[in-house]
This record gives C-alpha cells, sequence and structure tokens, in this order.
C-alpha cells in the first residue's frame, strides 16, 4: 500500500497549517515535483516607510515558493541559505507572482531560482535558495 | 541652519510610515550613527506548516535593521543585495532581537551583518545586507 | 567621432591586461552586449587537498565572466556583492564553460546569473553577481 | 588506541595534496578547533585587467580558510553557499589576512564569517561560508 503523498497533498498539508502564508493570502498556480508557481497582491499593511512593499513581502512569497518546491520531492526540506535581490520597488495593489526554477538537486541539498515578477511581467526579485533534504519522508496522516 | 535630521529622527520618519514594521510590533531599543537594535515576539500569525516562524518573519526584522541603520548616516539608502541562514528555529512567544554591524561603508554602498538572537542569547539568524547609497539627504519637513 | 569601444573591443582590453585570467587560460566562446560566454580546462595546480578544482577555480571564471559581461555596455562596472554554490566536482582535464545572463539592469547596478557546465552538460556552479555600474565609459586610447 | 587527528594534522592532510593553495603560497598563521588565520601576498600573476587583485584570489584565500577551519573538528565538510563582497582593491605587493569565525554549528551544517584584512588592517573582503558536514570522520593513515 503506497503510503507517499502526491506533490499536491504535500502542498496542502504545508498550507493548511500555515497561517503566515494565509496572512499574505498567496495563491498556489501551479504545483508539480521540484516546482511551483506561487501569486499574491500587496496590501497597504505590507509597506515600508518609503510607500513601497516591505522587502520582507516578496522575501516571504520566494521563501514559501522554496519550501513548496522543495518538499513536493517527498522528503521534508528545510532552509539553509537564501538570498534576494530587490530589483524593483511595488506599490499597493500589484499583483506578483513568484516561479521556482531547480537548479541542482543532490541527495542532500537542491537549489532554487525563483523569480518574481509583476502584473507587467517585469522582474521584481530575484531569489536563490538553498534546502538540506533531510531523510523523514511526508507520509499520509 | 541645519536642516539635517538625527539617526532618531530617521527612523521616527522611516517608521511612522511603515505597516508592515507596525504589524510585526516592532521596537526600537537603539539607534546610533549607522546601527540600531530592534526587538519583537513571534505571534501565532507568523509560523509556517511546521510550527515555527516562517522564514519571512525574521528576514523582515533583519531588513527593517538594515534600512534603519543604513539611513541613520542621513542619505536615503536603498537595498541591492541580501542572504539570510536560519540557522535555528522560532516558536510562538519567543522574543528575538536584532544587532546590527557596520562592516564596511564607501561613499556609494554599504555592508552590514545582521545577527539575530532569541531570548536565550541562540543565534537563530545571520543576515548580510548591501545598500546602495542614493545622494538624497533626510532632510526636516 | 565616436569614441566608444564594441564590446568585443572593451573585453580585448581587459583580458589583455589580466594575468590571472591569462594564467586561467580561460577562452573567449561569445561575447555581446550584456553577456559573454568563456571556457577553461582544469589543470594539475588547479586541485585542493581532495583532488578536485578549488572553488576559487570555478569561483575566478565566474568573476571573469561577470567583469566581461556587465563592461560590455561601455561603463565601467565593478563587482559589488556574489554568492556561489559549487554543486559538482571537477577533476584535471575537466572543461568548464560559463554562460551569462543580465537579470536586471538599471543605471546604478546589474544583476547577473552565471552557470558553469562541464563537458558533459552538467552543471557543476551557480553563481550570482551584482556589480556596481560607474559613470565612466570604456574610450578608445 | 586514538585514531582521530588533531586540527593542526588535518589541516596538514588538507594542505599537502592541495596544488592551488600552494600556488597561492598561503601561510597558516593560526589553527585550532573551528578557526584559523591564513595569510598570503599578491603576486603580480594575480592581478585583473584593473591592475589590482582578481576578485578569485580574495575567494580563493577565503574558501581555504572556509575548508580548514570546518575541517578541523574532524568529520569531511564540503562547501555549500558562500558569498563574498570585495570591499577594497589590493595591489602587487599588498598582504592579506584571513580571519574565520564560526557563527553556527549543527550536526548537519556550520556558517562561517571571514574577514579579510590588507597589511594596513583594513577589511578588503567579507566572506560567508555554509558547509555541510558528511558523516565521514578524518582519520590517521
Amino acid at each position: 500500500m503506497e503510503k507517499k503523498l502526491s506533490p499536491q497533498n504535500i502542498v496542502n498539508k504545508l498550507y493548511e497549517n500555515d497561517p503566515f502564508t494565509k496572512w499574505l493570502k498567496i495563491e498556489v498556480l501551479e504545483i508539480r515535483k521540484g516546482a511551483c508557481i506561487l501569486q499574491m497582491t500587496i496590501r497597504k499593511e505590507m509597506l515600508n516607510g518609503f510607500a513601497i512593499a516591505h522587502g520582507g513581502i516578496t522575501y516571504s512569497l520566494a521563501d514559501t515558493a522554496l519550501a513548496f518546491a522543495s518538499n513536493t520531492h517527498g522528503r521534508k526540506s528545510v532552509s539553509i541559505e537564501t538570498s534576494i535581490s530587490h530589483t524593483e520597488s511595488l506599490k499597493e495593489g500589484d499583483i506578483i507572482t513568484a516561479t521556482t526554477e531547480e537548479k541542482n538537486l543532490t541527495n542532500k541539498t537542491a537549489v532554487y531560482h525563483i523569480t518574481i515578477k509583476n502584473q507587467n511581467d517585469k522582474t521584481v526579485a530575484l531569489f536563490k535558495g538553498t534546502v538540506y533534504r533531510t531523510s523523514k519522508e511526508w507520509e499520509i496522516g
């Protein structure tokens, strides 16, 4: 009897218990093995002192995408090191989309590039994340 | 007549218009030229799917500290590139403190190391941030 | 009278005075505005204590590619912050190729992803570099 | 019978088989558990097209320091992700010293900050490195 969860089920498990991702109102557009596409809208309470989105907001979207993409392989994976460049500012109402790209996958670690674009398809942030792949499997129940 | 703002006044200006930093309930413990110490408490709505603080929360605290510390010199400064390692997980109720260290300051750029520790003085995140220092001064009014 | 140098001429100027790039025996496969492809072979004197290429070798190839690609726009550009993940080890005789991708270009800064692959088209290193674009132009003479 | 190697012996083993570190003429000033101090001199063949030390040279010194410091704990450790900011240029004849600081040590990973200074005690590069700690021990013989 197969006990392994599908990529979609793993993300459901992660998401249903994730209050901050819910606060961000992140919408899952696509999930497959090793990848995901996520979207959210910049709200007033996400702005910083320059009246643009706080850097922590785009980081949070990318970090969630990293968790979702890396865990879909079925093994619990945790972030080791991440970096982000904020290349364009964002205003209230802007819609941002994070797309993951798996650049390397070994037994112990994996590396992802995550690009965040706005509604005009302009790149607003470039994120690189490395995860450690634990030996614990995601299981049913 | 001096038009320049003090480090404390610059941070006040940044903070009074920063809804996300307010949502995080960041408390300013110390401000001086090129440095700051910030503190906040992990709340339930900041947790992720593993019931620990979302990586975006510690990043947001560090990124705010980067903005505060780099702007205290009097010139408007913006983040170019940041990286963070999450070295310890955080639970609801944990109190975290970010302390900045200015590692380099040139005419155009500056580099900061920001260490985040929990209430037991254990390091929970290591952040490195580079800013671009614009030629615009913070001015009164 | 046009005084600006072509991308190829800028790289020639950089290369003809670059003893370390010559020591590495880097070969320029392609040069165009904002991009380049470079190649080199791992020699015995480039190995580390594990009998694989020292991390500094792949970094050096990527850093040279960053300098070449970013300077081809005609303005003198200097590295601000770089990161690299070594995803696969390299042995003596391996041939590595660095390909740049310009991810962002603004008036003051630019961001590049540089992928290094071996002769079997396997990714061996992932590099991300941010440069500061000075106002000095590359000029003839 | 004790089979474990001392920090000094581990570094000797790494160094005696490291042609590139020898080419750099790296001198080991200090070795202890989790730390090291390394020094070298900038030679003509290490310069780039701007007549200053190639970024790969300071990276190579820091990366060697990362390998030495992380392996002294007795378990074979490999670099996962590294970043470096070059904050000051270097000329022929400059003497640079890398000092490591262990910022985090867990069962599987460790994080180091490495600061490189010149002969005038000015910081010339800031390096951050994360290693994966394998389960293989350094042993005699």
